[in-house]
């Protein structure tokens, strides 16, 4: 038994892992705001909650954080572009320092906007990525990247166990409604009868992973020993075990508007084109070599199978 | 007459500024912890000295700021990048901080290493760069980068008029001599007849900016009236003013190592190659044509005359 720690447990991630660590048998702890996270998210489920804002001293002792506490889609993160930018820096800094106290090994979820709108297709952990500091999605973008770079230090300097994983799109139960993300928005406009708004042509990629796989990721990563980490990330001229976890199957958005017509057959909804909005990368696609040979993890859930699972558990908010 | 802050003004780059801020006329306080900054450039100056941290709220009312407070070399930025991390970023949002109470005027410092080790040659501001998030250099590079999206989103959310200018390598007179830059290191061992480091071969080309070429950008860029700022800048898409300042003359290394030598005739000294340091940029080179359409500003001082009165200051150190 673990005393575990997530930020942001409340949002969509945090509430899939809680209850993922829940049912095997560790002690939650779940920080969060509600600012962007759901209450009803936690609801009955025996987690310890504090809320309170991360940016924040935290108090308490725990064997393994989580720090997923971040706004993460573009409608949330650009609603307040400063909260945003200090909620990933100065949130980081306040579960490093944490994990220095206390001695707990940390999972910090960075983000594969990390590598932006991306030159080299698909993204290895060793590319530097391609961002605009000054577009329109660069409070969060840049927030993440500096996240990052407060974690090697971190390390470096404190010694604080702490491994970075940037997670690809991801899409389940529990996505907030509200979000913007393509999942949940085709299935509610699919669900309510409206026209599914593809941005631009429809043709441009993303991976979709299933936030199962994701969360058995989490778990096979955070319990990695530490000497197999080293093992394996310094011959790679890593300071800080970095890993891409997301599904490479590549779908346009096309093909899962179609797709969740064909799993809601009662729909009477149709496509509408909708303009691109500014900074949007055009195709992303995770390389999760390194995951499976330094885990054994690799995503196994297909898109069809996890989008029967989302579409019910959307089906049973309505 | 302006009220003038400095932040970081016992620098290189500050000791210039503050220099010719007080002979045309303006009030001068420098805001230096002494990190790097040197008293001795300040001495007999007549400048308000606050000397403390520019991660701490600052006090104080002033027409303009220039944000120079950083460690800015890799020996010195290296030494500990926390601290270069955190410097970097609550530095710029305490100053912004304190423009927003006082209605300070703020032209923020920033670096051509945001635009990392480019692919694109030469460097106009619409590129977004090539930087490693997880390299020895990301301490600067990303906490420069972060810094510039605090710049942009307080000023966005604040009306904050900060204005982001990215300095290309500068030499000069107060440079530091432990600093570990190109041109004091040559000239140093050239007086010392020590054996002149080429790191690499060489061959890697380097712009060199005279100091009192960036003063006079900076003079005008602080001057220039918002209105005409923003004529310029919207129709490009950018919601913040931001203009590289540099010498797009192209030099390799080796020809400076030659040129120091030249203007140094009784030195006893060699070229001699050493390794190349990890993520070093092979090649940078600022196109200036934004600073020269939108302040009518372009350097002039040539490389031989600049290095004259450098190694001028250097002899006299000696």
């Amino acid at each position: 038994m673990k005393r575990v720690l997530i930020t942001g447990g409340a949002g969509f991630i945090g509430a899939n892992l809680a209850r993922r660590l829940l049912a095997d048998g560790h002690a939650v702890t779940v920080l969060d705001d509600f600012y962007t996270g759901q209450r009803a998210n936690l609801e009955g489920l025996g987690v310890t909650l504090l809320e309170r804002d991360v940016r924040e001293p935290i108090p308490g002792e725990y064997d393994w954080i989580f720090n997923l506490a971040c706004p993460a889609s573009p409608p949330h993160y650009q609603l307040d572009p400063l909260f945003t930018l200090t909620t990933s820096i100065d949130g980081i800094r306040r579960v490093l320092e944490l994990a220095g106290r206390c001695g707990a090994r940390v999972l910090h979820a960075s983000t594969s906007e990390v590598y932006g709108d991306p030159l080299v297709h698909p993204q290895p952990e060793t590319y530097w990525g391609h961002v605009n500091t000054l577009g329109i999605r660069s409070c969060y973008d840049e927030g993440k990247r500096a996240a990052e770079a407060f974690a090697l230090e971190y390390r470096r300097a404190c010694g604080v166990d702490v491994r970075l994983v940037r997670i690809f799109n991801t899409y389940g139960p529990f996505m907030d409604p509200q979000d913007g993300r393509v999942v949940s928005n085709f299935i509610l406009q699919a669900l309510r009868g409206e026209p599914i708004t593809l941005y631009g042509d429809g043709a441009q990629t993303r991976s979709f992973q299933f936030v199962d796989d994701l969360v058995a990721g989490f778990l096979a990563y955070i319990q990695a020993d530490p000497a197999r980490l080293e093992a394996f990330f310094a011959p790679k001229g890593c300071a800080i075990p970095v890993l891409n976890m997301g599904n490479p199957g590549e779908f346009t958005v096309r093909q899962l508007a179609e797709e969740v017509l064909r799993q809601i057959p009662e729909s009477r909804s149709a496509l509408a084109a909708r303009p691109l909005p500014g900074d949007d990368p055009k195709r992303r696609k995770p390389d999760v070599s390194w995951a499976k040979a330094c885990l054994g993890w690799e995503p196994r859930i297909p898109l069809r199978d996890g989008l029967a699972k989302t579409i019910a558990y959307f089906r049973g908010l309505a």
